[in-house]
């Protein structure tokens, strides 16, 4: 942490008034984009609309300070309101914490983990987070999402943390309740046109001239648009008393300042939901902002974003928020209406603290059902049904982790999901190393290339046996290379050398050096040395730390050529002269 | 299992005269040390004496119909007595079942899941319990039996699965039942009677003509003499009214059929200390098999060992017996005795069936101190309090996770302790993988092998770079070479060449594969192109059902050699000659 430097004094420092204007254009489109979202992610995660929009303030200022990435935008995003809606009902149950105070421990909690993980520089634990566990969490919740917000369309609660709970909380309410109309209406014209806009409009706006870029943003734009014309609609049709629900009474104001309630029971309780909404933030935020930076070849900091968003979440701990990390959906705005440094998010909080400040009472009249259908479009949008297939095509290990994490995150909620998602991509990584390749060489004719006998056209020798072995030998599989050799020698009585090929061997632990040392003294009964190619430099290393050198019958040559040479000169001589007689 | 066909079958066609000679005067050797021993050991298990007699007769012909090692010499041995009695212990406090059924119950148990792992081919599993595990784990349980033990030597109670509650037992029974004299004069004299012949014994036999192994057996011959001198001085001293605590009766006759009692609780209860008997019992009992195989040129096949301990433990469950597995101890003895086939382990069980039969009024006096010590004197020789030194000079991941395992058998007791040396062990192993070694290499001038710049004189191109990744590429890796690759290539201007060389390279999972999508796409914005070298043939095929080598912006080159022929054909000119030049 001593070494680290706030990105912010870089770019400050050439910060100029066209910059400003750039950064200033992206932040009106992206605070006319955030406004309803931020209520709507709110409402998402069982707290009040105005926790949103706080949560769209200072922590956008905070990652603006300390984040490395120019054009990320970060504040409430759906996967994180799940999770806290998950995390806060379930503390609230065990402990009694109030849901709002609970989620402002919850972001507190969060933000020190992720700034605790800057410290340590343990960024690399979310790689443990593989593509499929990622990928399928998403598409999971996506679907946990939109049908959870279909309750609020129809005029029904339809709370729960698993697709069973979901659907018979949706099942009891249309049962006892039956169909609000009016709120179907409004929900569904807002979906329809919410769809139309995101498949048809940009098109037709290119069409009609406007730049592609320029259509992008103003097709983001559209749920502004649905909510303004349904405030106006419930105003004059007086759909409240017909049973809309709607946001209803919004505190005008800036943020308050909040400090997060210190219950041990409820800290004990949250640790594990804030580890995981630390870590998935992050893998989330961090890819958005690797993508964008390619494009503009930037470079993305992995602790430097660390700090930012543990700052972003710090911050809406102290200004009754909750949870925040990087938005995809929002940063590609930000990028594509032309934000050129930090400086956007800046003032994209100033434009919602200006909302919370004079435009609340506007929103008194916003149905849920609208912010229903603003969340079930930007959700369904990253649910992807087919990826475990295409996983599945690639590889099956790969296939079978998205498979799991998916049904663990619909069945048993998201946390049980991707610690079921992470802990199966493990023991197939595992299992995989446990039962390693390995291959009988010999010379490829001509070149000093050795390749596997079964694949290639090859030269071998009778008296040399040389196996690669395409693994790390460690505990897990050092046992197979035994019993793999054993068979190998058992059937070559004219066997007076085996090599093992190292080009793969990336570590030699323990117990495949005793393994390597019983392999060496039972040639050794039968005559034949054991000699090693092509080991490593760290490998090497550490072999050099043992006896087990000294005890080697044979040699370690630095290349499998240059063994043949030493073992079987006439056979490589031969191998060797093909080429030079067929170039000649 | 339909291709399973007892090993039994083969030895017992040539069996004749001569061997039948060897394997009964190893048998008898056999029998005269394991009488005490199971005595001593069904006292560690907390279980009647008569149940070590029990355990040592219907196991050892049941694995000599099926196991695969000529001279396995199996029954009660230490740490699975001491795990038995942590298991009945627990499982009797837990659900009120009786130790002695609830060893019964752990013996079937066993049984089925052995047998179960030859079903399913599972014995790789076993692997998962690293060298370093498995020396950790016997070096700190070797510690809990000497010092549990202890307390016989002084006449005190001192049970306990943890170093503290064994510490604690000690203290109070020394607090209100003080040390009683005669127990410490008994079991301190056999302790210093059996030191001795285990140190000093063999040394003078062999001075007095005797051959080696004839005087190491009669070293290890031992225990039963201090075992008749004590009944004897029991008897004529009436040691037994002075407080030294004998075996006392024990039923006389065959071993009785016993049912283990299938009570749910008490099965759910055994099923975790079950799975990690049997691990530890195969591992133990495999290590010893293939050893002594090794001296012999015999194979050892893993399944039909897991078949022989499940027979094994099945009938020991069937018999009023508890857990057995192979010993080293007395598979020593029996090879060095001369046995040949597993004959001998059915004439060792016929010797105990006639202890049991006509020798348990001889053991009435015994006194339990005098099997302490024969305990701590077998157990003291397993621990090596410098293994973890050892270990950590190699490497310092094999030291740690000997420390964690030690550390935790010792302080939270066995199965804690194994499963947090495990868990360190594969969180070390995906630590060193998910920080992979990479090397930018070179050609070694003169040969086709090309080998890391900073250890090596190499030849290197001004537009080709050539990195080698020395790990297989995964989820929790691949974002480290997207971000080495970025950096190596921002700070050389005149590249037009990225070559990624892949010997170690053993798998490339989903993840891995965006990751390297990704870095095409960005050398490709800067003009570079991407290139992969000695891709082994089963990634290569994985490769090949993905878009990767579509949109791949270079080639797949079969050697590193030919890679660099043809994107800096002058440069390899130059390197290839360097030693034609020096060699003419």
């Amino acid at each position: 942490m001593a070494r680290f430097r706030p990105a912010a004094l870089d770019w400050l420092r050439r910060y100029d008034g066209r910059t400003a204007g750039a950064d200033g254009l992206a932040a009106v489109i992206v605070t006319i984009m955030l406004v309803p979202q931020s209520l709507a992610y709110a409402m998402l995660a069982g707290l009040p609309p105005a926790a949103g929009l706080y949560a769209s303030i200072l922590p956008l200022i905070a990652y603006a300070a300390f984040g490395s990435s120019r054009t990320l935008a970060v504040g409430p995003v759906a996967v994180i309101s799940l999770m806290t809606a998950a995390a806060t009902a379930e503390a609230a149950a065990a402990t009694g914490i109030a849901p709002a105070a609970a989620a402002l421990l919850l972001a507190g909690l969060s933000g020190l983990m992720l700034l605790a993980m800057a410290a340590l520089r343990l960024g690399f634990v979310a790689n443990f987070l593989s593509h499929p566990v990622v990928g399928g969490f998403i598409t999971a919740s996506g679907l946990l999402i939109a049908l959870g917000q279909t309750g609020h369309l129809l005029g029904v609660s339809a709370r729960g943390d698993t697709l069973p709970a979901i659907l018979t909380a949706l099942y009891d309410g249309l049962l006892t309740r039956g169909i609000n109309l009016p709120t179907l209406v409004v929900g569904g014209l807002s979906l329809i046109f919410l769809f139309w806009c995101r498949k048809r409009l940009k098109p037709l706006l290119v069409k009609a001239g406007f730049g592609p870029r320029a259509a992008d943003a103003v097709a983001k734009a559209a749920p502004a648009v649905a909510v303004l014309a349904s405030i106006l609609a419930v105003g004059q049709l007086d759909l409240a008393a017909a049973g809309v629900k709607v946001v209803g009474v919004l505190p005008a104001g800036l943020p308050p300042l909040t400090l997060p309630p210190l219950d041990a029971d409820a800290v004990l309780a949250l640790l594990g939901p804030a580890a995981l909404i630390s870590l998935i933030g992050f893998v989330e935020s961090i890819s958005v902002a690797q993508t964008l930076a390619a494009k503009r070849r930037q470079r993305i900091s992995a602790d430097a974003e660390l700090v930012g968003l543990g700052a972003a979440n710090i911050a809406a701990s102290v200004t009754g928020g909750y949870p925040v990390t990087g938005g995809f959906a929002r940063s590609v705005v930000n990028f594509d209406a032309g934000a050129e440094t930090p400086m956007a998010g800046v003032f994209t909080a100033a434009g919602i603290a200006l909302a919370a400040l004079f435009l609340t009472p506007a929103f008194r009249d916003l149905p849920q059902a609208v912010l229903a259908a603003t969340i079930i479009v930007a959700v369904l949008s990253l649910v992807d049904l087919k990826a475990p297939l295409r996983a599945w095509a690639y590889s099956r290990a790969d296939g079978i982790a998205m498979a799991v994490t998916i049904l663990g995150v619909l069945l048993a909620g998201v946390e049980a999901g991707i610690l079921a998602g992470v802990i199966a991509s493990l023991a197939l990584f595992l299992r995989h190393s446990a039962r390693p390749h390995m291959a009988v060489v010999g010379q490829v004719p001509g070149s000093e290339h050795f390749r596997n006998v079964d694949r290639h056209r090859v030269a071998v020798s009778d008296t040399v046996l040389t196996v690669r072995i395409d693994e790390s030998l460690y505990f897990a599989n050092a046992r197979a290379l035994e019993d793999r050799i054993s068979s190998l020698v058992a059937c070559r009585p004219s066997l007076r050398h085996v090599v093992l090929m190292c080009p793969a061997v990336n570590l030699i632990d323990l117990s495949a050096l005793e393994s390597l040392e019983a392999i060496n003294r039972r040639l050794a009964e039968g005559g034949i040395s054991f000699h090693l190619s092509e080991v490593k430099g760290p490998v090497m290393d550490r072999l050099a730390r043992s006896h087990f050198l000294d005890e080697l019958t044979g040699r370690v040559f630095l290349s499998q050529h240059a063994a043949m040479q030493a073992l079987d000169p006439e056979m490589t001589r031969a191998a060797d002269g093909l080429v030079r007689d067929a170039a000649s």
